[in-house]
């Protein structure tokens, strides 16, 4: 099978391609990382299968890798590629700790494309206390998107847009069982949200958050930079 | 068609009939009405149409009538028929202006089951400040137990239910368009709640709820009568 | 990643922490139940794979283990930790044997919370005069809620409340196949049930289910305990 | 439009043609009552709108007119039409009041089939000691076959497969609010009945129902007739 | 767990219990076949996995067994045991290969029940004309009820219902994917026949199929033997 | 509000723009048609409610109207128009009559891309007898594409499709009730067909269906012409 | 029934409440605006009944009102209220004219936060080549975030994603008929866009998506002015 | 299990019966296969678990094999059989490299019936700029009809039915995950589609897809041969 990468996406976009890799075969997804480094320098593969990042490890061992164990994600650069520093800063929060490998997902990708990314994990919703204080912190520093990722009853995601001045990405996870289960009522609370503004990805869909947050951050990042523009 | 009252129920259950007003005629209602106030001197009725509320208020002249606008609902009774009063305290919560409706639904049932009704109504979810202060209230007034009807992201049950050391009754309402509306994802989030001790009705089922927390709240003023029993 | 245990949170709500096994690997879990331990004493743990249950018994031998087998549910206390035995009464019956799993949870976590538990299991639909008997001596030794486990199509909850004075909680079971399969056609007919006072948890959350029954049954104890308070 | 009635069906299936009402226009129904008139003496109507029903009685005024007005059913014959009298007994059982219509639609076609019919209106399923007798009488007079029709949580056509040795069909209603409301609850839960010997038909589908029952009657009534055939 | 059996279920109903053995464990399959076979002197097992089915056939080695293979069925009888002969007449069809285990599911217990059983499999829809010869046969046998098993776009049992005068159980088979795939499409499809007296069980309900069938059979064969009774 | 023609459109595809009338305001549909008669001398407007015809009607008096009332459809083409005549066939077959509709949507858009088409309405699935002989005839007058429009089960496209050597295409309709109404069954039915060679278009979408099999036969006429291309 | 405005929520989030006006009767919605109006000195009406529209004019004619028919909106300000400026710039696209109620809710809300607004409406699919031209001048004027709405199929926020380096915000209209319709194709198909940088609210949320897009391009405007903050 | 071959089917279809060997065991693919084999010379496989390949591989040694390993397809044919060479010419277009297994189906069986298939695949959305000059060759080279294959957001096959004058048959994958995913949200955006002339077949349908367009390049092939008849 033909694989045509395109290399004018990330230029396009300002975002660069990912790798699916849960679907498909490791001489598949070997190919893909090498048509994306002989393109851009580097390669971004999320969901490997465990045989796959051993053979990544292998074949590319003369390369720089970053390991994001927690999503399954793999960076692979060319040893003289040199990430991005836009200075855009994006905020990432989960309601619990089975969130997180999704999390993970979006702060990789948000800080391969050059954010800085501050994470707070497992704030629970029953004790919203302890949300106040992280969540104080991060606007005061500045922060230009929160990615909020949450399961079960989603409810998280309305809570923090209802307080930030700041656009608010949510990103349901696959957690829970049961009729709602498995993300799908956190997805349909988010879209029925009572706080404005607040913009969803699908379930599980850790790699569209972090794009749409950098996206973001890196847009006003260069506002800074060029004011008045 | 003949009708069949169950005289028995509210011996055996403790909660009375209710007439669901909605689909019947009005010809059905008020014989519905006349079979039940020859039983045990007292009708209930839900979601009347309008024709009918103006016909039961003619028809029922000579009778002490208790009209809810709101829930569209009347309670009919011979001028001689005394309403228990158990002691019992249930509270009622809203988060919003549309789900005051079916709220007082439930109100009216768990009053005309012998309890103090305590309403909240517009508590709001993004601005959870603002429920702090009346939830301190209602505990320290001994509530029983808890009704929170909410809409849209149905949030609000589930947060009330992280704070409070008393059974909650989630009441979904049919309120929010597009997917997840009607109460459908209000529904879904009660069902998955991450609040431990949150048990819901169906949606718009204010008569359920009402049904439910007096059932609780009778139960513990009846231990409190009768200790060690 | 981080653990944030809420300690506060059984005293705030009178409902114990429960860990759900089943997604967590058996590191999570034992990091979650050192924290649990070293907060109150306790850490209760449910749907642990079998290799999660075999490190658990080995790690924590030195502290009091119940092991509730069916549902894949163990309690580990420190040697010192008294469980508080609040007088409530907790009825649970099923309708089959297939939803017995489900049922042993809510006993467990009902039991952990102070109850007496009572468990009729396997009383059948068809043959309804079999649960004629016990559902009478479980109201004449004063139960305070009643939780009834079934699945396929879910008709046992609201027989039962349509006949007892006693607040219900519906529990559907992930049993049955073709349409309105694996609990859905259970919860949907208990959602939608004749009986007044029937409320719901979401399929297979006895924990749910057996943590609201507790509320309830605590709140009757402590009300038989202090009259007219 | 042309309309090609299937004259050989009525033999061929034992069954006769219903014409459906509710959504054809008043000439339309008209043409079709002539047609079947032509071809089998006797048209069905069912479902008609008021102002079709007032112009079927205009038209056909020189004919056999028997109005079912609670099913908005009407059936047409020439004077010298002879409904069969098959001996054929079908019973005909409710859960609520709300049924009836829906019920009474059965009743009709079964008896335009040449049954007798015995129907048991309303007998709830939170007072199934009502149901008994009725029951018991039912079989003593060799009914041959039970149509149940039920709304909401369509609990009772299990509960009767539970107790007789007759074929049940199950016939859910459109009664009912909320998740599974409109008789979706009512049809998943017959499905998933745990009672063998239970099938059903579509939500409000009386005249699948009736047929099938009466399909049933009809061939032991002829066997009672025809012994070892 | 205790396990409860219903003697008097098949005295009561005339079909007898069928255990479930999927989600079963060997151990409770074995326990339940005893129970059954001390009742009523046989059991029937449906879906036995395989460990199970090598361990009936050891415990049970002294009895009679009868093995359905393709429905993973098991009849267990006591050497003394005599099975009915009811004179009734089953005929199943099957539109494919993939419908035959359910089918025979359908097979085995009518066979139970003491009827004669004949079945057409793999009638195709696409060639109509292949249907119509069998078709002919079995009605100038004087078959009592037919089940007809359909997957995919379920059209046969239409087609069936919409040639013979007599009843037709519909039998979807979780067989099709994408939309509408594991039986769902056929499931709706019967529920919407344009055939008349055309009523169905559950996706793969085979068991449910064969009892409705064999019951109308039953009682048809018991009129032939007692006429004008 | 601006409308914005796309007159490219026809001649890039080969079929004409449609109106939706339906949701749209009579000066909208005004406003439309001056347009599409602007740029390609014709109008076609699908679905429009009563007054927009009578408004369309007055307006455009001095033009051609051809009006297709079944389909509330309508055709508005200056004085010079002359409406193409490819030379391709298309067969359109309803199962009922109150698929007629919907077909007629197709019969329209067909003849207006130059199509000869042939019309079978309400050949029934109950007595496919009757579709035999009209089938033979559409066959031996060389049809290139069949529209087959079926509501409630649907199962009238499988069986045409089984039979002819020609392209299908299943337009499911928007009739029936309960589960799977609404064209839902027709549409999961036509979905999981076991014919081969059967696509679908969406419900009620008689303008799609018609185009494509047009597309088709158009395709086929031009090839007659020009052979050997 | 009491009203509780939030008058701290402008301030905290940015973002003005917009008082929902579909289900509200008039005297609700003029109490709203009153209430709004004493707080921030505006009120913003969405989706006004025409009787609501005739009271509101009335009532308030001595403050300034902006109507926005297409929306049913209207803005209702004190004679001294200044609207903000803030120099962000939002883009807003429909796919069709169907489309531009809902937009034109997006557009209201993002100026009334102060941002400019530029809208192009229709652009359609199938004819991408009219989008290019308005997209270039859109991304040449530095809009900052963009809005696209579409029903049906909603392919086009996915394609305008695909092109530029701005977030995209989704934006599902309650256009199209059958299996997928009223936006539910839309939506879908947005959360499963191919396109990185999508993000979405739910069906006819116009509110919710100009909420963010201007929550966004004020973040950007305001760092324009505060470089390197 | 007897095994009925139709052996007239293609014959009478001009499509030949293809095994779905997904659900099947290997004794039934090779009694099938032989069936095949002796009516007409050929046996097509599809959906090959790979131990059947396997034994397919060694019990037709003889035969000649046609392997197309992506679809996990296999055609056996005798040695003597000759493939028809019909003229046809269809296009086969995929958006993503995961959508060629299925269209790889499509191929297969169009080949089969006869035509020359061209494949275009992984073609994106995103850089539709791709897409233009390999759609403008298959049009040069007089395509017959066009597959488009698509997962995700489905979006492909309504860009290209918008552009070229052929038919388009689209063919939705089982890509995707979430709400909307595994082909759900491509098939529903297919049904809504904006684009005049496009038809779908279900999820994953490939068969279905490509004996639709060979159908449809099969005649036009025809009419080339034979003008004007
Ligand atoms: N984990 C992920 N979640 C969502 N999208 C992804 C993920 N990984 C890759 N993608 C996107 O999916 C598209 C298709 O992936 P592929 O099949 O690898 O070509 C890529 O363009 C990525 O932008
Ligand atoms: N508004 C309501 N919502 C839910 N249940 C109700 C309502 N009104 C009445 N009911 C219950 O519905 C049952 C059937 O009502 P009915 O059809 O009036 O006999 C009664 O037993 C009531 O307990
Ligand atoms: N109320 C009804 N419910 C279900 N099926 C019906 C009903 N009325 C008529 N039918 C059947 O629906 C078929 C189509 O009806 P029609 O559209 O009137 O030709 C007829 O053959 C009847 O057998
Ligand atoms: N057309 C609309 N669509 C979505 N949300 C809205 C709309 N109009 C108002 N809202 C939001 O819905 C919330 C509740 O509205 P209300 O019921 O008017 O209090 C408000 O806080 C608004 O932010
Ligand atoms: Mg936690
Ligand atoms: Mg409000
Ligand atoms: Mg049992
Ligand atoms: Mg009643
Ligand atoms: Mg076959
Ligand atoms: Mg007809
Ligand atoms: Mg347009
Ligand atoms: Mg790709």
């Amino acid at each position: 099978v033909t694989i045509r990468p395109d290399p004018g996406r990330e230029r396009r976009k300002g975002a660069p391609e990912v790798v699916f890799g849960e679907t498909k075969e490791t001489a598949q997804v070997i190919a893909m990382a090498q048509a994306l480094l002989a393109g851009s320098g580097r390669a971004i593969i999320s969901r490997m299968r465990s045989e796959t990042k051993e053979a990544l490890l292998d074949v590319f061992r003369d390369y720089t890798i970053r390991l994001r164990e927690a999503a399954r994600a793999m960076v692979i650069s060319r040893p003289d590629f040199v990430r991005p520093d836009t200075g855009g800063h994006v905020g990432i929060i989960t309601a619990g700790t089975s969130d997180v490998p999704v999390a993970e997902e979006a702060a990789l990708v948000a800080e391969e494309m050059g954010c800085r990314v501050t994470c707070i994990y497992d704030v629970g919703v029953a004790g919203l206390h302890r949300l106040v204080g992280p969540l104080r912190d991060l606007l005061s520093n500045d922060v230009d998107a929160i990615v909020v990722a949450a399961g079960m009853d989603g409810a998280l995601p309305s809570v923090v847009a209802g307080l930030v001045p700041v656009p608010v990405i949510g990103l349901p996870t696959s957690v829970g069982y049961g009729l709602g289960g498995k993300g799908m009522a956190a997805l349909l609370s988010m879209l029925q949200t009572c706080a404005p503004g607040l913009a969803v990805v699908n379930i599980d869909n850790g790699i569209g958050a972090g794009v749409t947050a950098a996206l973001i951050a890196n847009r006003v990042a260069q506002a800074r930079k060029h004011p008045l523009r």
